[in-house]
């Protein structure tokens, strides 16, 4: 059903996808652009894309699926543009790590029956380090694939088809698909996925200024500490996004560890320490 | 030189020297003994040990090193016993996870010409679970193994030529040899090892309150979470000890991060972001 595919930002998740549709069986064109055109050649000679396009407007307009690939600032931004441009023969998705802010801008923008559809996506897949060289054909096997449709959305019948055979790619590439509403969306990420990165590049920055001096001492830290910290490598530009767009329960999230690291060192001599143990302990069985 | 050594506690890291000892060519007799019975047993069936010993104490007299491998209170306990029983042709050993109550005890009860002497040890491997059956003869494979003699010990030459000995098995087991000061091992290892740890209970309680209810929705998480939260699966039993005898410098750490996550959340969309994420990237380059 889907011929036609064009991936707009050929970074780590973009390149992924390209790889990841062909080893799933996917054989109609796979078109690319990247601001920079360093990443679209990269992806290009991996297979991720079968063609680097010179304008990307003219690509979305010779596609049928647009899969916005970068991050959620020039997610918004893009949506915007191809608002104009694409009609109801369309469906644009999206791999946006926050779904609050493009989920509106769908809802403003797209999906009514003489307008484009727009399928808000995010799958929880991803490196500490980004660029079109990591790009991975596994990428997305056994990851969860969120969708944050709203109910009351009426695209085209033909947008519609599309989206329906985008979810059925999203499956053959290995993922899990759940549904969800994008305020919950944006609150359970905050939790599961917002606040490790933000501890991990807080604690990161914290040692940096401890025992940086001595970089041969971080071998004492062992396997704990590496996993602790691998997330400190996560690039700025990305994260500035995801920080920007979901402001309110990031900082939720962090506050409640502040105060659950202030109660675990007051009682580091109590019997509380025990509580707090077997709680993280079952959090780890379940 | 070593012909016997007796290991009083076979757990995780008694259980996985015996293993490495064997595995790095040690062919005189390791006898073992644990509070517990069963830990004993798993431990012999697995070849850590080639004998359960009834009596601990009639154990270590009748070998010339004795290792402690439990929980910093037993060790601690240990040492007053010990301490009456052995003379100036043993020498004790251990693998307790903090080292400045253990240090003094060792400078009070042992190292001099008249008494066994003591070597406090300790390496940064292990798991986050514990018990023999995960015993394993390469965990000290490539792990930094501490020690913390003070200058001005003057052991007898027995003893003396025992330590010795004992270094050079523990650079047999793969491990690579450090020297430092006591106070410096527990304010290193607050930031290195402890901090990560009641970081990773306190992440892992918390989420279970926030999300424990949604299981499923763990798998959204992702490798980043798993990681982030591994430790939060450490028992209670160990930590409660270095919790006691490391408290301030982990009161330290802990409290140094609180403040730096309060710094990054009143900082999520100011430019302060990307100096955080610069610093903790530095931290994971070098």
């Amino acid at each position: 059903m889907i011929e036609r595919i064009a991936i707009v930002g050929t970074g780590l998740l973009g390149a992924s996808a390209g790889l990841a549709l062909r080893a799933a069986g996917f054989s109609g064109s796979i078109a690319g652009w990247n601001r920079g055109a360093e990443q679209g050649q990269i992806a290009l000679e991996m297979g991720a894309i079968d063609s680097v396009a010179k304008d990307p407007i003219e690509m979305a307009r010779e596609s049928q699926v647009v899969v916005l690939a970068t991050p959620v600032f020039a997610i918004l931004d893009w949506m915007e543009k191809l608002a104009g441009v694409l009609g109801p023969g369309y469906l644009i998705t999206d791999v946006g790590s926050t779904k609050g802010q493009i989920t509106d801008a769908a809802d403003r923008l797209f999906n009514r029956a003489e307008s484009a559809g727009f399928l808000p996506g995010h799958p929880m897949a991803g490196k500490e380090r980004g660029g079109a060289a990591l790009g991975d054909a596994t990428l997305f096997h056994g990851a969860v694939w969120l969708f944050t449709d709203k109910p009351d959305w009426k695209r085209s019948s033909q947008s519609d088809a599309l989206a329906q055979s985008w979810r059925g790619w999203v499956g053959a590439m290995g993922s899990k698909i759940i549904d969800l509403d994008a305020t919950r969306h944006d609150e359970l990420v905050a939790w599961v996925s917002h606040l490790p990165q933000f501890v991990a590049t807080a604690m990161s920055a914290l040692l940096e200024d401890a025992v940086g001096e001595a970089p041969e001492l971080k071998d004492v830290g062992g396997r704990g500490l590496r996993e602790m910290t691998r997330l400190g490598a996560s690039p700025f530009s990305m994260w500035r996004d995801i920080a920007h767009t979901n402001s309110k329960a990031v900082e939720a999230s962090i506050f409640a560890l502040e105060q659950r690291l202030a109660h675990l060192r007051e009682n580091l001599r109590t019997p509380e320490l025990r509580d707090e143990f077997d709680k993280a302990n079952r959090f780890r069985r379940n």
